[in-house]
C-alpha cells in the first residue's frame, strides 16, 4: 500500500528536500503540494530541479482535500505553522518541521519566540522529533514536532552524556559551525553570495539563539535538574552541513563508551573511532550524523564533535524517519542514499 | 539474481561515485574493490562518507577471482586501464571509464594520447558509451567504454542537430565550463582550494583538449564527412557539474524540434521549452542532463545550453546506465536519485 | 593641494569600493556620503571594513553643500541618478557609475531601459568614461558616464580589433562569465549563497542583456556601419571577477599585433604573450584587465580572452581614474595596488 | 631613502604577498627574490597576479649579494629557514616568517618540531614577532621571528586579559576557523578545492597543533606560571581568515577594557563595542585585527571574537610592519589599505 502524503510549504528548502527524499521512498506518493504564493506554478517552475518528477501542481492549503491524506508534512514559516495546524483534521497525522511544536512550556514558548502560542491544544498532543530518544512515542503520536537542526546536533552529541553523567554538567561548551541553507530562501542581505562566500562569523553569541530553548528542555528532562550550557553557532560559507564542537570536563573513554552505547544500533547515527573526528563533507546531503571523540591534552578535559547535514538528518530527513515510524513503514525507508562527495 | 560487481580504481572519484550509486541498486552487490596503493585499506579509510556501507577491504588487482564478478567497472587511470584491461578474462564484461578505448581509430587514438595503444585487440571490441545513441549495441556488448564528461556534454548538444544536418556545420562553436571534479584527485596547483576557488579561466584553448579527438569522431561518423567544430573549456570554482553554450547557425524551433524527437523517450535527457536554459546547481548528483534553446536577436543564430553532473551522466553514472544494459536490469536502475540542491 | 570629494550612494557595493580606493589616494579626501535610506547612520555600520577609515556620517543628498565640492561620484540606482544629477549644481564635476548616460541616443536608451530620459540635457555633454578611448574628452568633462562592467570588458577586446578591421565584423561572439557583485547588493532568490553557490547558468541569452546597447553604440561608432555581436553571460560562483571569451574570424597574428599596439603605453590593460589566456584569479581587487589570444585549430579563427574586476577596472577603479583625468592627477593615483591572490 | 629588501622563499603564498604589500611601500624596494626550485623564471609565470611589477628573475639564494642589501625576509619553509640564516652575513637584519626562530626554549622547540635545532646561535637573539607586545625590542633587533598566524589571533585575544588576570586561567577554551592558505601552497588531497570547498572539519585536535608552543610559551611568560589552554582548529572552506572564539570565565566589562586599554593606541588592531562581533569578510587582505566581546547568559562567562587575515596579520603583513621598525620607517607604512569586500 502506498501512503498519501501532503507537503504544505512546499517552496522552501525543506519542502523541496522533502520531494526529493520521498521520490526515492516506495511506500509514499505525494499527492498535495502547497504553497500559497505559488499556487498555481509547477513545481518544477519553483524548484527546477525536480522537473523530472511528476507531481502536484502547486495549490492553497485550502484547496487539499484532506480526507485522502495519510500524513502531511507542514515546512511552513513558524508561527504559520501553529495557526494552520490548528485548521486542520484532528485525526490528520501531521510531521510539522517549524519551531511551534518543540517546546513544551507555554511560557519557554513565548520566551524564546516572543508570541503567546495559538494552538495550546495541539502543542499538548505533540511529541518532540528527536527519533533516537522519543522512537515509541513518536510511533503512536499524532503530531510530531521536528527538532531544530542546531538542536539536534548538540543534542546528538551531548544527551547521552548528561543521562549517563559522564560529563561535568557545569562546564558544556558547544561551538557550533553552520551552513547557509539553514537560514532557508530568506531575502537577507548577509545571505548574499556576495556577502557571505569567503568571511565567516559568529551570531547569536552569548546564549540568545532560539534553539537554546530547546537545549534546555531536553537536557534539563535527563539531567532532573536545570541545565544552562554555553551555545555560540557560527554562519560559514557552505550550503549544506553542521559541525558541532563539545568542549566538555569528563573521561575520554567513559565520553566514547557512552556514545557506543547509546548508538550501537542506530541506523544513522555512527560513531566514530577514538580520535578520529567527523566533516561536514561526509555527510552532505544523507541522513547520516557522525560523532567522533578525541581527549584533549589537559587531562580531564574532551572535544567532542559531531557533523549532519541541517536540511537531511537536520530536518526533512528526520522529519521522514518520523514519518516512516507514524506509518508503521521501516524506519529507514527513503533515508539510506549515500553522502554526495565531492 | 544479484549481480555481482568489481570495480578496479576504487580510490578515485568515479570509482567512489559508481560505490555511491550502486549502494541503492537493488540488483547489484559489490563483491571487489581494487586499489593498488591503497590495498589492504577498508573504503571508509579512503572516503569517510561511503562509512555506513559494508563493503570490501581494498585489495590488489592481482587478488580478485574474476570467475565469479558479472561485470567489471575500471576506473583506472588512462593507459593503465589498457593494460589491465588486456589481461583481464576474455568473457568478463567490462564498463572502463577511462579514456583508452574510446577512439576507434588507433591513429587518432596515438594524435590525442601520444602513445601507441597497448590493447588494440581489445580497442577494436570496444562500444562507445553514449547510452543514447550506441543502446542497442552496449546491450550485447562485452566492453564498453565510457565517454569523456566534456564529450557527453557536447555529444547531447549536438549529435541530433548535426545528424539532422538543421545547423550549418561550419559554425559550431562550443564554450564550456567545467566543475573541477572532472580533474579528479590529482595533486595539481592549480587545484587547490586557495588557487581555483573565486578565480576561473579557459585551458586547452584552441582545440587541444583531448576530448576533440571524440567530437572529431561521432560528428563525422553522423556527418559523412570530415567536420571540426570549436571547443574551449573553462575551468570554475564548483566541484561539480558541466555547461556548455553552443553557438550554432539555424533556425531556433528547427533545433528545439529536433531535441525534442531526439529525446522524447529518453528517461535523463531533458529538454526545456523554447527560451529556457539550465543550470549546472539543478542536475548535481543526478544523472540528468538538461537542454535549452534560445534564439539570438541575430536571425539565424542559436544559442543551445547543455548541464549535466560530470561525476554523474558524464561519467559514473552513463557507466551504470551501460551496465544495466548489458546485464539486462532496467537503464534507470539505482540512478532516479533527484539532483541535491541547494 | 587636496580634492574634496562626495560619493552619492555610499551602501552600495561600488560607492563602498570608491571608499577603499580613495582612502589610498593622497590627492582625494572625502567630504560627504550620501546613502538615503541610511542616512544617519556612520560608513562602518553599513560596511565594517571600512572600519579603520575617518569618514563623514552618511546623509541624505540634500543635506550636502556642493559648492565645496570638487567631484561627485553618482553610485545611485539607474534611473534615480539621472533624476538626482539634474538637480546638482552645473559646474559641479559628476562621474557617474548608473547606466543613465551611457547611451548618446535617446532613442536607444529608450529601447533598453524602457523609460524616457529624464536629464537629456546632462546626456547631451556626457562622456562615454572608457578611459582608453575617450581620454582627452573625459580630462575636458564635466560629466562622465562610466560604462558597464561587461561592455567594458567586451570593449578592451573587441574595439581595437573591429577599428582596425583584423577581424570579420559578421562573426564575433562574445561569452562572458560573471561573477556576482556585478549585481549589487540587491536582495534576489538567485544571489543567495545557497542558490548560486555551487552552481552556473547563463541569463539574458539570445542578445537581450542591456550592456548590448552599449556594445552597439561603441562597435559602430569605430566599424562605421552597424554591427550585431552574439553576448551571453554567464553568472559563475565567485565574488568578482568578468572573464570574456570571444570567438573572432581572423589572423591571430594581426589580433595580437593590434592589441599590442592599442594597448602598448597603457598603465592598466596588459596584452599577454600569444598563447596565453588570463584567470580572474589574477586581476581580483585591482584595476588591471589582462587579454590574452590564442589561435584555433581552425585555420583563420581566433579566441581572444579578456579578464577584470568588474567592481574595479569595471566600475569603481575605472570611475577614480577617470576622476583623476578631470582633476589633472596622476591618471594612476590609488589605483597600483597589486591583486588579491589567493 | 629607499631600502633594499631580499625575499627567500618568493614562490609561496606568503612570499608572493609579501611583494604585494611591498609594490605600495615607497620607502623599499625588492632587489633580489629567491626560489630554488623555479629560480631562472620571471616572478610573472609563478604569480601572474603580479605581472604589472618590474622584479628581479627569481634566482638561487646563493646568487645573491647580501653586501648591498638592508633587510631579507625568509618565507622558507621550517627547517630549511634554520638551516640558510645560519649561513647568511651575521649582520644582515632579517625578519623570518617560519616557525624556526618561534620558541626561545630549545627543548620546547624539539618537543613540537622532532629535531634538534640547527641554528641556537641564532636561536638565542631572535625577538619573538608579535608587534604589539615587542615593539621596543623588534626595533633594535637583528632578526625577528615571525608568529603563527593561529598564534597570533589567539595571542592578541588572551594576552592582555592574561596579563591583567581578568580572567580564570584554568579555563581558557579557544575554538579556531582558519581559511585554508594558511596550510601554504602545500600539494595535499585534503587541500583540494573538490575536498575541501562545502566542507568543514576540526584538526589537530586535543591540543597537538605545533601553534600550541608559542602560547604556552607566551602565557606562561606573562602569568608567571605554567599555563595550558584548550585549542582546537578548524579549516573552512575559504581562502584567507581565521577567526578565533575564546570562551573565558570572568566579568565581560572588566575584559573588554582590558582589551580597550591594551590597544587603545595601536593603529592596527581594533576592539568593537560591547556585544558587537568580527567577521572574516570585513578584514581580508588588510593588516587589521578586530576584536569583540559578549557576555554569556550564563553569569560570569564571556565569549571574546578575533578576526585576522591569515597572510597579511597573520604573516606577511606583521613581517613588514616589523621591518619597518627595524628599518626605522613609519610602522604603518605599506600596510593601511583597506580590507577587500566583497
Amino acid at each position: 500500500m502506498t501512503h498519501k502524503i501532503a507537503i504544505l510549504g512546499a517552496s522552501g528548502y525543506t519542502g523541496a528536500e522533502l520531494v526529493r527524499l520521498i521520490s526515492q521512498h516506495a511506500g509514499m506518493e505525494i499527492v498535495a503540494l502547497a504553497a500559497e504564493r505559488k499556487a498555481g506554478l509547477e513545481m518544477a517552475q519553483v524548484f527546477p530541479h525536480l522537473r523530472h518528477l511528476s507531481l502536484p501542481t502547486l495549490c492553497k492549503i485550502g484547496e487539499i482535500d484532506f480526507s485522502g491524506i495519510d500524513l502531511c508534512f507542514c515546512a511552513l514559516p513558524h508561527k504559520t505553522s501553529q495557526e494552520v495546524i490548528s485548521g486542520l483534521p484532528l485525526d490528520l497525522k501531521i510531521v510539522d518541521l517549524s519551531a511551534d511544536f518543540r517546546l513544551r512550556d507555554a511560557d519557554a514558548y513565548k520566551k524564546w519566540y516572543g508570541n503567546d502560542h495559538a494552538a495550546l491544544e495541539q502543542q499538548s498532543e505533540a511529541v518532540y522529533g528527536l527519533t533516537e530518544f522519543y522512537r515509541e512515542d513518536i510511533r503512536t503520536a499524532r503530531l510530531v514536532a521536528g527538532t531544530g537542526c542546531n538542536a539536534a546536533t548538540g543534542l546528538y552529541l551531548l544527551l547521552p552524556l548528561i543521562s549517563a553523567a559522564v560529563i561535568d554538567l557545569d562546564h558544556i561548551i558547544l561551538d557550533m559551525k553552520c551552513a547557509v541553507s539553514g537560514a532557508g530562501r530568506a531575502l537577507k542581505e548577509n545571505l548574499l553570495h556576495a556577502e557571505l562566500s569567503e568571511g565567516y562569523h559568529p551570531y547569536a553569541v552569548g546564549g540568545t539563539h532560539r534553539h537554546m530553548g530547546e537545549f534546555d528542555q531536553e537536557f534539563e528532562r535527563v539531567a532532573g535538574r536545570p541545565l544552562r550550557i554555553q551555545f555560540t553557532p557560527h554562519l560559514v560559507p557552505a550550503n549544506r552541513g553542521i559541525l558541532a564542537t563539545a568542549y566538555v570536563h569528563g573521561d575520554a573513554n567513559a565520553v566514547l563508551d557512552t556514545l557506543n552505547a547509546a548508538y550501537a544500533s542506530e541506523p544513522f547515527i555512527q560513531v566514530l573511532p577514538m580520535g578520529e573526528v567527523p566533516s561536514t563533507r561526509h555527510i552532505r546531503g544523507s541522513n547520516f550524523c557522525h560523532i567522533g571523540v578525541v581527549a584533549d591534552r589537559i587531562d580531564g578535559r574532551v572535544i567532542v564533535v559531531a557533523a549532519l547535514d541541517n536540511l537531511t538528518k537536520g530536518s526533512s530527513g528526520q522529519a521522514l524517519q518520523n514519518a516512516n515510524l507514524m506509518l508503521g513503514e521501516d524506519e529507514r525507508a527513503g533515508l539510506m542514499m549515500a553522502p554526495l562527495f565531492p
